[in-house]
């Protein structure tokens, strides 16, 4: 359980209280807001604000001054030709803020992501919790054998238990350690910025992120994708559903165009074109190496 | 007048309609939403949306679950210390998106800030209107004699009728073989993405803008300044009190150490601690250029 | 011809010096150094400076001490691989200046690419050219009566000859009047920030604009692309071949996977199973809208 | 001793060749490339490649064709009068890339700086080397007693060793267990991803970082200030004498306006002139808050 009663008792008065505004409002979102809706052990995601909705996107591609065009449709088709044709700005209009709390091993990748705004807790100025990520056995996995950077098979009982172990003791030592440097009792303790040094990269930290629409789906995209590191995936997966109550045209546009979409080089259109008219094509013929070719046969054949 | 009655019922009938919402509201920002400001002959700027309040700054700092303190009083402190000691990413948690409508070259100025989403009214997809920025005579100056960059005198009756009798007439020249061209009256009709380019940089154009506060209060620092082109400072200018409506600490910590502060150089703090210890110091013993101690005086001595 | 000869001699003097360097050196950027390649009537292209070279990317992807691998091989596998899979950072570690003449209507489109440093000639500080750009008459074309947002036909003789005099006409005009404005002679003589104002969309500006190789990227796959207004799109072709001479092998994986290469949608994907597997696939089948079926068929179907 | 001796040579042999380029050279920097600097006990900084120098800041500015100006004087004082005002795209014409060695903590405050480019090596594809930072016992500090965020006295005697042998113990231990983890002797071997959790923040990591001068010299502001902790300071500080024998102009300008200058608020501003004209102005008459006088007055009297 990642929030203590006082934690939740704020954001409990905070969900209580509503306020009159001018601005647009996105009812789906509203039901989110302050909600740390849990990930992992003791992670969360909770939307802190938002700006804008669906017709925000449209209403700024048009540069109108009111609401823009009444039919609800036209502002649906024109938001997937927007996707379709890689227009960025007008999904820059809108903007989502978060309180993300996340193992730090996960925070590093996630900051890669640069451009986005940030306010992390410090661990220069105050002490972080005792609260570390230990994996569900379920998804304890060997190294893939075929990629460098992957998974491959859950490990074996016995394995996975010794890693447990491993994880859990280094991590209580560790911040058992952290607390004994940090002591005032006897001696001067040693300063915080230094002490957190001493601390394993599961461990918890959070932040305030703030991010546009665009690139928010950029980082969904990359991050709610089957070759992204599990622990980061179920952040991404749980914001995908909190961006659909959101900006639900925006969503499936993004969906249809980016999630479920497959990219094919000039080689694989014309290998593409080659089949749709009746040719066999082999990987000897299509000009691919074998990796190009995997993928590609990954894309147009059919998985079932 | 810069609105059609159309244009102005949108506006209205976005301003008549409230909803609620459980997100934090700024009351002075409220009332601005939507309202068009006028700014020079054709301009405006008007408030879209916006993000957070100047509790959010302090909420972000501190990484909180809920709104934090209680104490009015600590978030000014904070803010202070905040702006005080070049902390950004505090003030990056509110956003605010601006319509306007400016001049080209304007446009051109304000369009160098890059940290900022924008969508601009398409002269490739749509006609632009026929307004033209034309300067009353009291700001219609001479080039500056003393900085290449700059203004000098308000030009005298004559020379101000001919400039202003040549811009006014260009601008309905370049308009009326704008038309022209575009006609498909009898001929084909010269492309959109054409015709444009006969159109002089005093043409108005439109955008959304949406800008964080942080990089809100950079551009304000340096367009609201002084030695920044008077088109573009009245927009910075009356930008300044929607700010200072929207988030009222923020904003007078920027005033305090932003608008009104100075920066000294290392050798102007030299300088300043020897005059305030009783030293005369001239421009020969301080070390500077000309041009720098001309600067540093304008900063120590008292204008009056 | 947009040189003067102090100008040529200038560039010439740059060209014929070489110096002792211990950096990574592109043979074939080399070449390219300095000279300004015209485009349009008056533009030019000129490469200043450049950064890193195809081995740079892939030294920078796998952090490595010295060169890294001997294999040539391995580095365009490599960098295909980064491309294929939307690896970034890596083509951001090469970084490329140029010098660009151009008219202010395609520096207004340019600029919105916002990730990369530009430095304009000032029209505050300094008096432009009285250069315009006035287009050939096989691009002089009428307005599409498909697409809101594009040319059409070639315009006819009659009302080519109109248009052309009109623009030289205005051109010429607008430019006499700010050299009036400007005159300081038995006058004060108008500021330049202001006098510029009347100057029209076709003037020729130049800037000084550096950018990484991965944005440079994505700037040339919108601005080389067939939908690309032609007067950018000049720009972008040529800049792909000093690119392609530049970084060869990132060049190449960027002509397959991005230029060349085509997005499908999740339905695209599916339309594409079902062809393959035999399946005769109709608009109606397709679950597509009719201009996301005519985009698909202009992938999937052989134009020949 | 942070290389390897097969590192070692790698770099040798890349500073022995030598290659002919037309680019402009910084003789400074040629002498700096490649070489490792020591930093911390494990650490390094190398420059890989810049390009440009102080000369490409104001032939920039001036976006001319050539060298612009033959006289150094002038090229000095441009680049002091536009870091003076505040100008900064001409010093983004300026690009560095480095190989940077650092602990994991001092690789996330480094982070926070979003406007550079960075491939960090990849502890999800490979495996991170068994290096720790462990403190000199000088720089051991407690926790200052009067900033939150800021380091007091150091250490004393019994108190080092305890830290000292913790941080050591835990380092030894969690890499041990990190082997153990992924060792696939007897057993399937955890997945990289996975084990590297496990590894404490003082553990290095590398990353090739590259920035523009500009944001460079913003980097070392807020870093190589004495108010950065000291295991990021020492990077910077490094790297501003690389930087001064790469642009020497253009760092003797950010010396004096910058790291050695001062920023006044209007209240600063007005009580310095109060006290230049021979007032007496104390806490209480000067309008600021106890911490904002104290502030002040290290500003503006003699430390001496």
């Amino acid at each position: 359980m990642p929030l203590t009663p006082e934690q939740q008792a704020e954001i409990d008065e905070e969900r209580a209280q509503t306020r009159t505004t001018r601005r647009v409002v996105s009812e789906g979102m509203e039901e989110h807001l302050y909600t740390a809706y849990p990930v992992l052990d003791h992670g969360f995601v909770r939307v802190i604000d938002y700006m804008g909705d669906d017709n925000a996107i449209t209403q700024a591609a048009r540069v109108s001054y009111g609401k823009g065009t009444k039919a609800v449709s036209n502002d649906e088709g024109l938001i997937r030709y927007l996707m379709r044709h890689w227009h960025s700005t007008p999904f820059e209009m809108c903007e989502v803020k978060f309180h993300v709390k996340l193992p730090v091993f996960v925070a590093r990748q996630w900051i890669r992501h640069r451009t986005a705004n940030v306010n992390e807790y410090s661990a220069r100025y105050s002490i972080l919790d005792r609260e570390f990520y230990i994996p569900e056995p379920e998804v304890l996995s060997a190294q893939s054998t075929i990629n460098n950077q992957g998974r491959g098979a859950v490990l074996e009982g016995a394995e996975a238990a010794r890693v447990l172990e491993i994880l859990k003791g280094d991590a209580t030592r560790s911040y058992d350690h952290y607390e004994e440097m940090l002591s005032q009792d006897g001696q001067d303790g040693l300063a915080r910025e230094l002490a957190r040094m001493n601390l394993p990269a599961n461990v918890y930290t959070q932040w305030y992120w703030k991010v546009d629409l665009h690139n928010l789906f950029h980082f969904l995209r990359l991050r709610a994708d089957s070759h992204a590191q599990y622990e980061i995936r179920v952040y991404a997966e749980l914001m995908c559903q909190l961006v659909k109550d959101w900006v639900p045209f925006a969503y499936g546009a993004f969906e249809d165009y980016r999630l479920g979409g497959a990219q094919l080089s000039a080689k694989g259109v014309e290998c593409v074109r080659r089949m749709v008219a009746g040719e066999e094509v082999t990987q000897e013929t299509s000009g691919m190496s074998k990796g190009e070719w995997r993928e590609f046969m990954g894309v147009v054949s059919d998985p079932g």
